[in-house]
């Protein structure tokens, strides 16, 4: 896969060359290409941005910067080929694991990041006329810049490429992944000495049967997802559950809503 | 603010002298301490991971450096205080806005971000008999480690103190920030030039009328929330809106529910 990030800010993707992303870019698994916005400036002060029409606080990124930066970058890769224009913004769809995985599945993304207030929106009008744009928030908190953004979405991605991931690390049982733990949070981890400042691991972990171990791993991740993420019940798929799980979650008042075809939230299952 | 990291990828922080952090640093608003959890393994190969108890694949932090290295951070810091633990990890509370501000006004906060399948349960339990532990998770989506969790919750909390945030940059209108737009995305922003490669900046932002602007920037922040968070309806304060806004919402369906005390969502609304 093919990266390229454009950025006031290069020295901020220094940890693409660390860990796992690093690893993957020696081995030549991705390609990472970071460009300095300010390159695409012409005047001596290399500015970038400039007050908002329609007045307000903060500043605005500059069309001219950016266009000339995204032209640059669509001629430098593949004859013919596009990139997909990735922008972290608040104002985006959620990333997701899933557009994590979409997104695995391109052969070269390009990144956008702001800072201020944003880039000028033309800027994003023209470049969804010439390559596949996707506007992505990681999360409902207000960040410096687009920076990080970039790094958390390269790391999911990067991840899911096939070969990154060695084998002290694992898809299967992460939370979010598919599966029999989709929607499920995690739950505890143990590993030696079995005994530490006083605090035992759980017996059943050390019983060697290995239904019992996966049924209380289920156990502990609904008591984790009912704690920390009750949005997620919501999301849950009936099939996914054994009979006695059903009944043990109606008797929680988590009753399948046959109406909706999903289960209540715990906020709905109150309101009803 | 007084923040501890400690990491087995210390390089993977450098981001943090960078921007608006870094700035933070220099200026003395922000006392910073990285610390490598290798410091405290006591083996030749400074093993910081073992096989997880109960089998299954991927690795599980051991429980002592994490102990010895939480027991240094707290000696460190000054006499009687502790340090709010905060561990990033999948399985946490959503790592929001309202944490964020919540966290920034602590005085001290240590940062534990994991690798592998996460870090032996019995530190966290064991550190919440000595201090304030959050669990947190900053999106759903899985990463290769906490270190880029910590960058993105630092960066959050940081922008929040007193005196770090430049006159370049404002919290009045942030997507998630409290007030008129609250639970509203931001909608489209723009610069000079009035023309961009056959683009205009709409008329109404180049009119002066300030009521206008204002009323045309939030209509722009409801089709750009409805677009991309349909989720946000839900959020909702029906105190919030005009009249007329009221009216325009229940002609979209969006009406107010007074059993619920919220607006539904558009997938309730469908589904009512």
């Amino acid at each position: 896969m093919r990266i390229d990030v454009v950025t006031i800010f290069p020295e901020y993707l220094e940890p693409l060359n660390v860990s796992l992303v690093g690893k993957a870019r020696a081995r030549g698994q991705l390609d990472v290409h970071l460009h300095d916005l300010r390159e695409w400036t012409t005047d001596i002060h290399r500015t970038v941005d400039d007050t908002p029409y329609g007045g307000g606080p903060g500043m605005v990124m500059k069309p001219e910067p950016w266009g000339a930066a995204l032209d640059s970058v669509l001629a430098a890769g593949p004859e013919g080929e596009v990139p997909t224009l990735v922008v972290p913004t608040p104002s985006g769809v959620p990333f997701t694991q899933e557009l994590a995985q979409e997104l695995a599945g391109r052969p070269w993304l390009a990144f956008a990041p702001a800072r201020y207030e944003g880039i000028d929106r033309r800027v994003i009008e023209e470049a969804t006329t010439r390559m596949p744009v996707v506007e992505a928030s990681i999360g409902d908190y207000v960040l410096a810049g687009g920076e990080v953004a970039v790094l958390v979405m390269v790391e999911a991605i990067a991840r899911l490429l096939p070969g990154v991931l060695g084998n002290a690390e694992s898809h299967r049982d992460d939370s979010f992944a598919p599966g029999a733990m989709a929607d499920l949070l995690e739950g505890p981890v143990y590993t030696k000495p079995a005994e530490w400042r006083g605090r035992d691991v759980p017996e059943i972990l050390l019983s060697g049967h290995h239904g019992k171990i996966a049924q209380w791993r289920r156990e502990q991740a609904f008591a984790r997802t009912l704690a920390n993420r009750p949005d997620l019940v919501a999301r849950w798929n009936r099939d996914a559950f054994t009979k006695k799980e059903r009944e043990a979650l109606s008797v929680l008042g988590l009753a399948w809503d046959e109406g909706r075809g999903r289960f209540l939230t715990m906020a709905e299952a109150v309101e009803e």
